[in-house]
């Protein structure tokens, strides 16, 4: 699902007044006399799939409302070097104030969506679901997944209370899958589906006649995914996770398992390199050179 | 300077929210009847350079401040599969809930650590100064900027109030460099050097005959470093900025240019893999067991 | 799951600062110069189950860090006039402080799970689960549904991320109810089960071909659900929602329905009445008296 | 005094973070491709006083600023089965987000109002005064009590910095009540009436000789609630509490005490059912099922 | 009333993190290898009537829990160049992060309990109560009033939720004060007293005709308020505001008016001028000048 | 720089929020039946520099977004009695809410910027620039020191993370000058200048030995400050702080140090006195009046 901007608003709130502190020092004194409008753009230097954008219209728009953002692309397009992005009218403060966070935003959201997009591309031709995890930066769970959806692939769990997922230390706990599952099944929400991490094809076994709707081989090989989908034989969904990368990723998805969650979409990212471009500014800053000249000679 | 638990707690605070919700479904069922106290560990599967544990242990005594947690390394040690970072003792409630952002915080921030790391190698042989930009992400920069320090680089400035920084838009609307450094010396703080972003060696020429403090040599190769370093001949300090990576690092360095600023050192950054391992968990739930099996019966 | 101090703390604390504003004037001046230790207790002046208790804890903790609270009763016991729940030790101002927000909390929450029993209680010969609905007051749902929990039912889901629960209206939208769950099923987490509110037995019918996990009877009267029931045949989970109220759960239940989900058990509660009794309080205002008499002697 | 969009800005805004956490998984795929502008209403289906519609809106608006939202009734008019209270024009994405939220707060609020005024209707043929007290839920002391207001009854005090109230756990800290009114005669604010809860005959008198301008008669009978009517004569204000409820108000309120204050009108309220119609939804999810189908046949 | 840890918390963790920002650049350099624990105290370099003390305490211990504070004055002493108020005991870091968050607040807040205690002075032949009004910084009206009580003056209202006041604006719209008074004695709570302010003596005596408690003469000179005082002759509590200072507040109180309510302890301040020492502090930053060094030399 | 209204919105919100607390009892009800549109203005009462009329302007914007507030006059500009500030198109009841709040803001900080004017004045024969220190109220620095600025002045360090400051604390815990200035050069930013504290000759001496850029007399007397002129003699900026007032400050700045840090601008204000009047307001309570007399004759 999309995002809209009172979901992020805390978050690029967050974002400006770290950048802003107590003020603009440099663009702050410059614009003190006079404040152009004017027109601007964020482009692309580096190639990828874009995300974020709305981030960037928010940050604008929190330091001034009646600034105007006009998207040349949308979420979720491939961009290159000298793609334009928004076209910007603000003031000049505006334009010094909000560069940094507004770039960083999309720079990095689309660093994720363009792993994503990578990922996509290499499991094409299976059927396979591409799911991202939790890991990442905390706090930026709802973005960085945003940035799983945009890139094409489907989001895993968002949270502790988002889904049943039975690991190892729970199973522990209970003394066996077999309690755990009974146990959940006879006091959590009936809307969820249980899936329990199994490293072990005698686990898969048990998982199995618990009738849990998922089953994740943890950390498995590949010939260990090929027995496990053997022995699930269709009785529930299956997921493969634990060393997944770029170069693993197609093997394990041509064994037929019906969905891989991948880390490394979210916690090892590469960000893309975009840059705010102002037009046409005229000086604008005579009135205060010429004041601070008269002082001077005074 | 290191960071204290004070300064990390409303950050810690978010991660956990966001990880908890309403609760933990799962761990929170399995412990309902009886939640007994653990001691676990956080170790390395990956190698690299340990950043963050302060926001393990802040997670882990949010939840139980009664938690003890030890610390096996310190920040900066290097580590690598199997190292033991932490030794935690804490209810079994608490090591379900807290597993995921207590990981998630060591795992971005040493994957920060660990590319600073290999950035110093690469110039251990020169006397330059590596330092971060303010690229990343949004609203962390306080926690990714802790992170270079502590993989042995410098920080370059914190936000907009804490250096005086001229790039192009800036002059443009001053109208040269010789007007927003006459500006900015009449009105900004006397404590804040002023540093110039130079594209030509025009730009550098006008900047030096300012007495700017700093000089950006802004994207410029490495023969327009050559010629820039030549005219500033030490009459300001010299940074280097722009297209700087693993691979052209170690030739900028060897210019003689003072600083180099990094933006990949923050916005592209990969994680390193680590696991929460709880030990000699003996089955608890047996009374909740034995009470559904009564249930059931009756 | 149960709820920790960490969970509740913003809740409590907002609470809190409600009830305190810029101070206590009543109380804040009798101890203007002296503050004794006392103690006191919690009691039932109504009958119910107790819910809450953590709550009235942590309302005296954020104030008093060193007051000492001990537990007599258990979350989920049943209570009756005169039944002491907490014992207080604490300083008299934390006790004038505190009394109305600590009560509170414990007689809405016990309201909530007093009811709840009595609608267990209610379908107790049948195997039906009853859950409850997101209905209640906004902000206050975490502690409304564990109050749910506590009073022995279950949860329904928490928020528009904990599952997919289909409704007229998303049906509209989507053109039927197959093309919604083509949708989701494609789009949507795989780890969720969907649910669909059917209002009519065709409805059951197309959300049975769909092989939905969930269908909702939706407002349905009791020939209808049987009509549902014989219809589903086990085929998904079953749940009847929709005017809903103690006079009529029960030949709900018996019915057969897996599952029957409550607005009544959340939006309309009855509060049980409780109070704060301090004990052996000692006249200490002497102090303060003996000055005020020698100033208007004076 | 009524209130406005910013005083309950923080609470609706809580409420909907609640509701949407990280998104809303069913709503949001669904509009996904297309998110068609709707109209739709607000409608009772349940009977009583209508309160909180500007809660409704707010929840609205801040969604989706540009929303439409006309209102069909005012705050306080009485609504039955049927009755359309607000008319919205608003995406199909920001009816799915609000729907839960808008109706709790108007259903919870409406629940007080309604009730509020059943207990006035009761009391009509008397010149009582009916207020509310402090009880219900902590941190929505301010909407509880403004449903009391459009109710028809008053309200006591908000907090504990906003009256004099001597309870008898602060007279017991004095010494007398005596001792405890010239206390906060001395210190208190001067624009303060001081209130004392008695619980006897003799307490009533010892207020009376201190001159307090309300006397509170604390869970008296009736005998005794004339007896300190007859001993008062006039001197204070009286009111009577404790033990009210619908059966007892009335003849309460024939002693001729001036003011009744009655927590049941707060902590035990029965919601008014409520529901949200969007309106000719023409199915708009064509083009995301065509891709699904391209997809599928692919 | 005092104030508490509890209620002083978010203002003190608000100027904290204003002070620290993302670190302490000098401070948390020099204690990077070596953080010793300290002695040190707060001391006054000004003379005047100490209060805040908490505030510094609270500053502290925010920062290092562990840190211990002794008090070696009250709040209200009066103190002198030289006077120690607080000894502390913390590490070098903490000391250099919280020496002028520390110092600010009690250098303000004595301040205006200086202010305050003077003009007490200056009326001590009388019998007259001073009291605040609400001007001062917005935000942080809860401390300045509390450095009131501390001088020894009280408080006039907090808010506007705090008392009935009709000033000129709601004579205005209400049509006359008769018609203001019988609104607000129909609506608003029956605990508050009504206070009225008056700019000539017909409003005083319409005023009494409405039995209101309380009296403003709202900027009246001293002929006017005598003649006040000759009309309300007892019937009401009698208050003068306006334009009073140092010297005219005498004169005011000499004319036997109950209350006079003076802006100015609160508005326009002098702070009390303090110190922080650390004792005894021996170099310990050796080693990492011993680092540097050797650094260097490599 | 300027400020924006993105950036005190915060500020204005808690003074607003902290003023109507649950709402405004006397402009509330005043206006229950009948709202009227009203114009109004702010204006001065006494003599000085007005500072801060956008938050006014915000404080009034944030309760009624349709209000309209027209400047008469500008940041900075010389202010006397009667001179209106803002012209204010608002509802009677927004213009009750905001009375204070948005009166006290430009009445402190107007203090400020008329104290900072008067010291400007006392300086002008001179080429000293004044600065402001950290000093005054916690959690109000970035408005404080806005108001430096607008009374003319200049801002020294915002924070600890805006410039290396070395002071006696430092210097003891690193043994050295030399030996801080070594740290700090080695590991704090390069964009920063340091500047170190001196209390004797001696230690300006070593200061300059290590080439620092900021050399502070502190608490030196004139010879003293002179004598140190003569030392440094051009090599760095040199200021002047400690004991600095109105009637010292024109011979500090006689003796040709380049800049004075002064505390006293800040901790020490006069408030300037200002008003707002709501003009031509029509009775418009009578529909309340004419309700209340049918309910008394009834």
């Amino acid at each position: 699902m999309r995002l809209n901007r009172f979901m992020i608003r805390p978050l690029v709130e967050a974002g400006l007044r770290e950048e802003l502190n107590a003020g603009d020092t440099t663009g702050g004194f410059l614009v003190w006399d006079d404040d152009p409008v004017l027109t601007g753009q964020i482009y692309a230097k580096g190639s990828g799939i874009v995300c974020g954008l709305m981030f960037s219209e928010e940050t604008i728009k929190l330091i001034e409302p009646e600034a105007e953002v006009e998207y040349c692309v949308q979420e979720g397009d491939p961009i290159g070097p000298g793609t334009v992005m928004l076209k910007i009218r603000a003031r000049a403060s505006t334009f010094f104030m909000i560069e940094r966070a507004a770039l960083d935003w999309v720079q990095q959201l689309s660093g994720i969506a363009t792993k994503v997009r990578r990922y996509m591309d290499l499991v094409k031709h299976t059927r396979v679901r591409l799911t991202d995890t939790r890991k990442g930066w905390p706090g930026l769970r709802m973005v960085q997944k945003y940035a799983v959806r945009v890139g094409g692939a489907h989001n895993h769990i968002f949270n502790l209370n988002n889904c049943i997922l039975v690991k190892d230390n729970h199973i522990k706990l209970a003394g066996s899958i077999t309690n755990a599952v009974a146990i959940l099944r006879a006091r959590a929400q009936h809307t969820n589906k249980i899936e329990v991490e199994c490293e072990t094809l005698e686990m898969v076994q048990e998982a199995l006649e618990c009738k849990v709707e998922v089953i994740m081989f943890d950390n498995m090989d590949l010939d260990e995914v090929r027995a496990g989908l053997k022995l699930v034989n269709g009785r529930a969904i299956t997921e493969a996770s634990g060393g997944v990368n770029e170069t693993t990723v197609a093997r394990i998805a041509e064994t037929g398992v019906d969905v891989i969650s991948v880390g490394d979409m979210t916690h090892s990212v590469r960000a893309i390199d975009m840059s705010l471009d102002v037009k046409d500014i005229k000086p604008s800053a005579q009135r205060t050179i010429q004041r601070l000249k008269t002082l001077a000679s005074s």
